[in-house]
């Protein structure tokens, strides 16, 4: 990402913000490669579906970004691993040229793995001699942003994976996780604000993506947001209601999607005569009533929002809230890679707000007021985007915890389905 | 549309509001009939494309809407002209039952345009026996709903007849127009707003559909509107800049659309050797320079916009000036169809608001804070389109002046370009 | 069509052959004209699928095929009637230029069907100067193929309104047409030929179209024909012995457009709670059980002959029959347009061989042996359409009986079924 | 295939037919797994498109091949290695049951390349069982059959593979080939048949597919045959002669898919400043004038024929010439996985007729005279698929010696480019 001037000072007066810099390089390499170590060279090489990307072309994009954003800019003489890496894994980056064809991403069985992974030793090589000559400080945003991307790809890397395996018929585990017991149903209760004016976004402290900025005031109405998600039990309910069946709670397209892709559940559900089973990617097994629900679209969560007397919550009020939460919750470093039922506590916050599944909001993806993108190619990281997306807030159980924060807005069309992607309720009114 | 009950007294306290209901029902539905009557049946039965319809099809489905809406609910054993119809003409209410298939409204031949104009007939006599036996009060609202209806037909069958005659390589023209001398070029200008907290949307004293209400407090940065719509002579600097090949220019969406479909200018243009033609509704000529650039996307707009160093206006900015201006300007009735040059004027206020052309804003269409769609098939109106569609403002020159005001808003997907729609520029900071 | 020297000193051998030649046009056209005339405009303007044309069109094309390939050829200082009608009514001919998009020939509001009276009226009038004025001579080849050319169009004609109907909900006939009562059922027998050397072909003694010649040799083994069409009765044996669901009956294309197009009857059949339902052209109607079933497609004939243990006859088994037969049976001038049940007769050709369905063969449409297209644009008539298609056989109720004859090839791909095409069945073995 | 009773009593009399068998199982099993070698798991994973499918699929498949046609129905109390595969591997038989979607054998990154040569160890050390306990004659038939489908698959996995690899931007070769020098361009002869009745087909007294069969006697008219293959050099002439924009020298459906494909050239060819470049096996290289020209479809090879003033041969011409032919030339077994230039000889037979590519002919495939499919499931291996495609003779690069033959009849619809395919001429007239 690259700064202006006046933000290169600021950068220079927070100097302690890059300590540990190379310590947490190394901690969110190391994490991506564990990651694909339960995973066969195969496994890693198919592409399950256009959204998705081959495990090892995660690998190696994350390190080219690192190479095209750092390297090939701050390292003097730094030859690239391979000539023709900056079109085979440049995503969609126009201004830094060409890009393979995303689509065709799965037919590449060259290079290797192997190779692969010679390629990120390459690179780490490189940065690592960045941070050992003294010059990391000009390039140190952009290694943080590039640390941050790295961490968005571990969380595609767990979802693009849990797609691929189940088109298997053989329906194949990533890896056993951590089983949780079933726990008691817990209410939920209505967290009320009186509306007003609000500050959002982020100031800049820290890091944070370009489109967190700038914070500014919003304005909300009285609202209330729900004390948790909604649960597989409910979104049953839903389903035996008939809201697969019923126009009225739909919105337009997501009835089109509806028809159009045959949905009568969430993803990765079938029913089986003794009630709905689901993959996960610790395997096929049933659907938890207390669990939250996840893999439900845009369409389906308003819909689901609408049949309950409800509706989504924009970001705004989602954040009022969030922001005095803890960074806390079934995110990726518990290992469980599946959203778990919620504690009953006596918090006068909304639980569940961190981890889990991302929570679609109402909030079409737009800029903040104010927003300018960063110049150069970095400024397509996010600004492109802003249109036909849906805001979705709170980070998943494939999200790594110091990834994720309060202003966090991620970012999917409405009818994605493969993320951890789930509900909570919020209505006018306080 | 169904009104609440303190809805419904209201009214009556208002009862001045459906005088002259019943010649203004005359006279919209005449208006309607006017339109197509430089067509032939021929004329009136192709479909272009899905998205558009055929005239016969407008016809009819306005003539639908008081059978279903009005006569079938409140004018006791009222027999339907024919049975069918109510699925024929049915274009997506799904409380009303199943509806022909939309992208083959252009394969009925029959009912004849005769059939049609009979039915138009049937209808029309039964309303006005409404009228005359004292029964239309409880009715009114929805008869007045029905003429706004019909009267955004009217727009769509100039829309759709000028696409279809577009496809017709012996370029045939709708009627001859009132030719518009080449203007002056004018300067734009910039009027620039302070921001803070506005009112926007219907307050509920005449009419208005139910997506502009409530009114409702909005808040808004310190920005600055321009004065005039963009000319075509500007779109072909954008054009002969490379506007439709700079990557950095557009949304990732609206690049994928450039390409998808082929864009290299407005849709209706094409190039000659002496410069850029396009279709009008009297048929094929030059792009004149000061006339407003129209029949582009929201991508369009938008890359226009960030090319120019601007962005496009949000909704509330629109509204906050267009509420003090008249409703007055280049609409159906001057019956010119086509956009015509500003004139240069001293007025403190921007020019060119109403008519001419719906100006793009960069608002999804989104619920009001406190919006609630009308009970019943009625909010299918416009509550389940609230996504994956921008709002328009402003109206165009086939929008009737009483069918416009400042607080409607019209709304199609980024990519339509059929409609008569264009530029106006904003940006950030008074 | 061109002719070689030879060709035309043969032709001015046969003078008679051009006798009556003025007259046979006269009548062609009016037939023609005839068929459109229960027709309102706006049926004659829609296209219901890519196969199909508008009637418009087919008035137009055939037209355009005299003024393209007898006015302008042939009558000096010919003007066309409108400069563009060359590429408009330009069906496939490559070497005549640039042809509209065979898809978008719905689009066409204009010409009006009244403007395409007036061109077939002015190309009518040039036609017969070119006969009043003694030099037809060297254009009554090419007058004779488009006189037969215009009776395909004119079965096309009547297809395609069919189709176009079809898709109406109101269920509309196109004309009331003789009724034929239900007549008992016949027994199948097997005309049995010993095989050996034949001769088929067409010798060129009279009018033939270039894909019937040369008349040649050929060996077939000793076969047997059935003595009847299959009828509705024993499709619907079929059809309920699970014949859509049995993998096995079908080939692996056929399979898959089973499945693809979801095929469980013939085109234009539907099932009531009292049985199977057809649209025909004089309305909807019962599927009476001794009528030749029709619209079906090759694979479906295919199917049915595999599950009655028979297969489809080649097209020369067929013609060494029909050779021998009169040209005679329910065919266009019956006006019956419908397939009408056979009648027991003694005699010991096989009946229902010409008119009621066109008859699929075995036989790939391919070249006879020593075959060579006319020379110029005329030789892309047929010639370039030899693959992917079947050659059917004998006619049918809307086929004109003077256009067709033992010799003649009529050809589809294998999933057409909006012909009157129907199933005879054959076996090997005398 | 299942025998009739007569069959088998034939076969018991042919008993040395089957010496050797066991033998020759090893080698064709062990060939098979000899063209994965040069191989990664990636490199056998990955399906670059319907048509093709991944290596790990054609080893599974074959193995599956002998598992359910011999060992489930002939080896007593055999359990399958996993209960799955029966589906997972099943190719296109209905009757063995369900079948994995073609289109997605490329989403299954397990079962892995291990395990899947471990399935090959389980069914190879149960057949060999079978041949250890003299119960193997009663299978015998089927294990040849076995036998030849795997050298199929064979050819398969080497025109899969290049398919795959011409997709990878970096130009892998599968490996180094025998590389050939550019030899002297040899003139092409007709060699001259005077027609008559010939006989065609597999007599049965060796192993031949089942469409080989009946011999029967067939009619030819006289004809000339080229003395050898059409060469890269004279396919280039018609390219520059403007052969891909000339309609008149293709069929319909031919000059269709030249523009619906964007066709130019033969697949796997690009033009670079200094000449035509192709993708080989063992990497890219220049279009070497002499070679033979491969990997053009049909409707190329036809159009090319029309501009050389010729056509393509028919099966029957070629099958006339083929036979006196020995079964040598470059096959498989040269390992130049390439076609290679002509030598000049002189013989009174045409060159070049097995191996380096098969031959176009303009033969649709059907069945011949008299044709049955064997009972049961493997009917299905050819019957099913006699229509929509054309017979090509000879065999290419790509096939073992052992597994060609004069009647062979390969066939592959008119577009289908990715198999070693190229073009000998033919013509009318002795």
């Amino acid at each position: 990402m690259a700064k202006s001037r006046s933000d290169a000072r600021a950068a220079s007066r927070q100097e302690p913000r890059h300590a540990g810099l190379a310590e947490r390089y190394r901690e969110v390499r190391r994490a991506t490669e564990a990651l694909a170590e339960p995973l066969s060279a195969e496994d890693c090489t198919v592409q399950s579906m256009p959204d998705a990307s081959p495990v090892k072309w995660h690998l190696a994009h994350t390190s080219w970004f690192f190479e095209t954003f750092v390297l090939e800019a701050g390292l003097a003489g730094y030859r690239p691993f391979h000539p023709q890496f900056r079109v085979l894994f440049n995503s969609y980056y126009n201004a830094v040229g060409e890009q393979h064809p995303r689509p065709e991403r799965g037919m590449l069985s060259r290079p290797s793995l192997e190779e692969v992974r010679a390629y990120r030793a390459h690179v780490d090589r490189h940065i690592l001699e960045l941070f050992d000559h003294a010059g990391v400080e000009p390039q140190a945003d952009t290694i943080e942003l590039g640390l941050h991307h790295e961490q968005q790809h571990q969380e595609l890397i767990v979802t693009d994976v849990k797609h691929m395996l189940s088109l298997n018929p053989l329906r194949p585990a990533y890896r056993a996780c951590r089983e949780m017991s079933e726990a008691e149903p817990i209410a939920s209760r209505w967290h009320r604000h009186p509306g007003g004016m609000a500050m959002i976004g982020h100031d800049g402290g820290s890091f944070a993506f370009d489109n967190e900025r700038p914070r500014h005031r919003t304005l909300v109405e009285p609202f209330a947001l729900a004390s948790r998600l909604i649960t597989n039990a409910e979104y049953i309910e839903f389903i035996e209601d008939g809201g697969y069946e019923r126009a009225d709670l739909w919105l337009s397209d997501g009835w089109d999607a509806v028809h159009a892709r045959g949905w009568r559940a969430p993803l990765y559900w079938w029913r089986e005569d003794d009630g709905w089973k689901m993959m996960t990617l610790s395997g096929a097994r049933a659907a938890c009533g207390n669990e939250p629900v996840c893999h439900v679209s845009f369409y389906e969560a308003d819909a689901f929002a609408r049949w309950a007397g409800a509706r989504l919550p924009s970001e705004a009020e989602w954040e009022i809230f969030a922001a005095k939460a803890p960074v806390a919750g079934n995110l990726l470093e518990t290992r469980v890679l599946h959203p778990v039922p919620g504690a009953a506590s006596g918090s006068d916050l909304p639980e569940q707000l961190f981890g889990d599944v991302w929570e679609w909001t109402r909030s079409p993806y737009a800029p903040y007021p104010g927003y300018r993108p960063p110049a150069g190619a970095l400024g397509e990281y996010n600004a492109k985007f802003m249109v036909n997306q849906l805001v979705l807030r709170g980070g998943s159980c494939a999200t790594p915890q110091s990834h994720v924060r309060a202003t966090y807005r991620n970012f999917f069309p409405p009818h994605a389905r493969w993320q951890f992607s789930g509900i909570r309720l919020a209505r006018d009114g306080s």
